[in-house]
């Protein structure tokens, strides 16, 4: 296929730096203090099904998963777990605020590479303030012609972002780890959708990953195992 | 004074819907919790203290907030607060998220009329997620050519968002309730700011507001009691 690429775009969490992982080991925490009431099971799901409830009203990001934690440690205990231990709750939320964004491997010369030849974007979902203070602190800003937070990576979302920019869709390549919310929208706009897996997916975000038609040329949707082969696809695509 | 207006900035909360009476009655209730441990007064500086200290970690707005309520209770309780007690306080946060804009009298209206004639912007501090929701609830959504949120109000913040809505700084009009947030660095940038006092203003949001040469022909800073003269304040600046 040979196409025109007019912008490539990157989902921030988990694409560029690590951060479900960071959610993981605190609901590993999050399990242990509900073991004089729950198994770490119905802990977990319990936790699940405040986030999924709250979702609505919180939006996505740290304060509200550290504000769903404590509402389940309250519901799970019956009102019986202590203001020590939900201040532990709430410390761990501060704990993955305040840690810097880990980089994946390969992310800087990928980016370095692209940024050369290619006008590039983030587009990230979830807190405004924590995001922002990411993007700062993980050195990349500079890679980004825009940075763009937004709180719902949807069909609509991704148009808007696009007619801000000035980016032709069919010239529109996003990458990103979640096929929900970085690859299925961009592809019904007629996008190239790059999906690179992370070691772990919230559950809030698993959607049918059987999509076929993957790697083949001329396909809209490609598969990497690492984001080091995104610059060999990127030149496939354009020759 | 004789200007082209290129367009008209609009602050939201405490500028075109009511925000800061719902802090100020959920640190009423706040307060009346404390009693225990606190005095009214006590209660609230220790609020403040500790919405202070998380202002860098947290950002701005009712999950903040939350989180900060927690915190201060467990402090000032020295964690003999109960769970349900806490639990008050997740509720009282959650009513503030979910409670639907109360627009300011006259809004509607003034939106309306100036609309016609000039572009409007709208540039609110927060969290995304939250005034998204009271955008959309609002009804007021389609005054506006584009609804900017942002994690500061400074210099640097307007200073790209006049530029990426292509506005000509010498006709950039702002108007809100803080003289720190929404006066200030517009003026810096060579703008008019329209101030328009809340009934209440956050301790944080509190500037040296005695700022001289005010609402004299020629000046760049003007305050109005209502909303409901700015089109007439429009007009004569355009004159």
């Amino acid at each position: 296929m040979t196409m025109k690429i007019d912008a490539i775009a990157f989902d921030a969490d988990d694409t560029l730096w690590h951060n479900e992982d960071h959610f993981a080991a605190t609901e590993d925490a999050f399990a242990d203090l509900m073991e004089p009431w729950a198994t770490h099971d119905e802990a977990r799901a319990e936790l699940l099904a405040m986030e999924t409830q709250n979702l609505e009203l919180f939006g996505y990001g740290v304060k509200a998963f550290t504000l769903s934690m404590i509402e389940a440690a309250m519901m799970i205990s019956r009102g019986a777990i202590s203001a020590a231990d939900l201040g532990m709750l709430i410390e761990r939320g501060k704990d993955m605020l305040a840690r810097p964004a880990e980089l994946l491997p390969g992310i800087t010369d990928v980016l370095d590479e692209l940024s050369r030849s290619h006008r590039l974007l983030m587009i990230t979902k979830g807190d405004l303030h924590h995001q922002e203070r990411k993007v700062k602190g993980s050195g990349l800003a500079h890679f980004f012609e825009a940075v763009e937070v937004v709180s719902e990576k949807d069909i609509s979302t991704y148009s808007d972002v696009i007619a801000k920019n000035g980016v032709d869709p069919a010239g529109f390549v996003m990458v990103g780890n979640s096929v929900k919310s970085d690859i299925l929208p961009v592809l019904a706009l007629g996008g190239v959708g790059v999906h690179i897996p992370y070691a772990f997916t919230w559950a809030h975000e698993h959607a049918d990953s059987t999509v076929h038609g993957e790697n083949e040329p001329g396909s809209r949707l490609w598969r990497l195992d690492t984001v080091k082969e995104l610059p060999t696809l990127v030149r496939s695509l354009q020759s």
